[in-house]
């Protein structure tokens, strides 16, 4: 449900490129790194996902991002990932500091052949690097007839209620369900208020940000849209303990402790940085960043004709329900990513200026084709 | 995590009874009502353990409400609850129109027996009616050495983003895992802005609301404490847009499909009410209430002691949080109903003068000895 980021880069499309295009040169860039091939396709199809459904901020706009990590020494390009611990429906996998890209979908992999045999499959991963967009992993599950759940911790930007100090990461939760005749129900969210990204585009703008979106680094509010950068925090979702933060606290907490501390990852302050002209804290108690995926099949509950046709009339009476404004319809999570992903298979997708620069320095540094 | 509803009850601390008359009490009424001794002694810990928790709002101060159900012909005292579907480690349970207070224990047996053997269990139900707070039925797979899960949807109070109908209950989320030297981490939160309850507290106290947490009946942020009343609507955690509200109703969407549509139960506004002075709407499509449980082994995944020891860095991490202000530390979720257990078990649990009333009434109607 992440249409207020697609509508941002609508109005930037000086420049758009075919999902083709963009895709073999990803893969020729996790190639360069030392991906093995079947690596490479699979993360670049992760990227490529995110860019197709509108959600830039995760997509090939990270993809220097990712290089950078690998020349910092703390990206394993082409990782022994393994089963660590395991029961019929439940594993925990090591993915010997290997892409979340590629580990994350090894782990959906095996938690979809568990549901195949006993039903549901639950898998939690440690010593990995970011996984792209949440949803991508869940969508998987939804492609086998079963509902998807993906989780990921990440590192501290997020500060819990009564506090200031960064403990926690945007922590993002998903689900996606199978529908009938409409597109699958995905709720991909991160448990702050706002994402990162918001904050840079009002500071590009110029612009103050809203209440409820950051502390600054004594801990008050503010509309400073670089209060992060100078030392503040993030809010949980409900941004303020009037309005629930503490449950956006406490759903942060869940994803920390099934993805970090289930997996033997790091998790709270302890989860490396993502950027890497940040290191990671001395004294890590675990290893990596953490996910946790899990499918269960609807056939495991009721017949999955029955479930589709109760999904068709939830989403059909949700979508004609009463509007507040006759201009703006109630979204359905996951509708507006399936809509730009139709339009940007078809007509290309759109990169700002900001990325098209980076792609090309990328090619550049690995002596491959510009996209 | 719902110290302020803890808070509130403290000054009212009138009339306190113990924990053993009380649940006697309870007993009692489920027995005269017709519940077979073992179902009635269930249904009294399930609501005694929101008293003791100091969740008042789910306690006995529901006991009169589950007996005009039965009264209006709504709840069935001696159901004959079954598995209509299964998977080694999935389920679907018919409650045959019993308490939620029975049958969701039912299904988390059913979850913790199905873990036992296969890693994790998942049971979702239909044909249910309330089941008292979350957090119970996610605790009996804590004492397991199990990580618990538990959802319920709910009768529709809150509208989606950008509508001002009611479409979803306050469709609580729960979670639980085990910890090691401190009390388990209990998250269980209503995925609304703020519950029902807390504008009860301010309508009778003639005190305005923040904005919000509710909607009036024209889908305009309000400040009124009766606007619900008058045909308003709850907000979902979020509150609004800018906020992340989206992402409230995305997960009361995740708890109302799991729960309702996965079950064959009713879902959105099909959802019976608790309340027996409305009657359910025409045309459900499923049947009664639905819940949603499940257990999954720690030692699924890592070995316990391992990740009780990680339990216990996260909590004394997360406690030891710089704080904004200095009186407030962090407080970590499950903690303070933990606490006010522990100090009713010993000092009684407080009843306000209504819910006193409402017993007495009770006891007078079946000839039972007052609590």
């Amino acid at each position: 449900m992440k249409g207020g980021r697609l509508g941002r880069y609508k109005q930037k499309e000086e420049l758009k490129i075919s999902e083709q295009k963009l895709r073999d040169f990803t893969v020729n860039v996790f190639k360069a790194m030392g991906c093995p091939e079947a690596d490479a396709e699979l993360a670049a199809d992760v990227l490529l996902a995110a860019d197709l459904r509108g959600i830039d901020s995760h997509g090939v706009a990270r993809l220097s991002g990712y290089v950078r990590l690998w020349e910092g020494g703390r990206l394993n390009p082409a990782p022994h990932i393994r089963i660590v611990h395991e029961t019929p429906t439940t594993a925990t996998v090591d993915g010997d500091r290997g892409l979340g890209l590629v580990t994350a979908p090894f782990a959906m992999n095996l938690a979809i052949e568990k549901a195949r045999q006993y039903g549901s499959g639950w898998v939690s991963i440690r010593n990995s690097n970011h996984f792209g967009i949440a949803g991508y992993h869940a969508l998987r599950a939804v492609e086998q007839e079963m509902i998807g759940y993906a989780l990921t911790n990440a590192s501290p930007l997020v500060a819990p209620t009564f506090s200031s100090e960064r403990l926690l990461g945007t922590n993002p939760i998903c689900y996606a369900f199978p529908a009938g005749s409409y597109p699958p129900v995905v709720v991909d969210m991160a448990t702050s208020a706002a994402a990162n990204g918001k904050l840079e585009v009002a500071e590009r703008a110029g612009k103050p940000i809203p209440e409820g979106w950051v502390l600054d680094a004594e801990g008050q509010p503010t509309t400073d849209a670089t209060a992060v950068k100078q030392g503040g925090t993030l809010l949980p979702l409900g941004s303020d303990r009037d309005h629930g933060s503490h449950k956006g606290f406490g759903l942060s907490a869940i994803v920390d402790i099934l993805s970090g501390v289930l997996s033997g990852a790091n998790y709270g302050p302890w989860v490396p940085p993502f950027v890497a002209y940040l290191q990671p804290v001395a004294d890590q108690p675990g290893q990596g960043i953490g996910h946790f995926v899990g499918a269960m099949r609807v056939d495991g509950f009721r017949p999955v004709a029955e479930f589709k046709a109760n999904m068709d009339q939830w989403i059909t009476r949700f979508k004609q329900a009463k509007r507040v404004d006759n201009e703006q319809p109630v979204i359905i999570p996951g509708e507006p990513e399936y809509e730009a992903a139709l339009d940007r298979r078809k007509n290309g997708i759109p990169l700002v200026e900001a990325v098209w620069q980076d792609l090309n320095a990328l090619a550049a540094k690995f002596g491959i084709t510009p996209p």
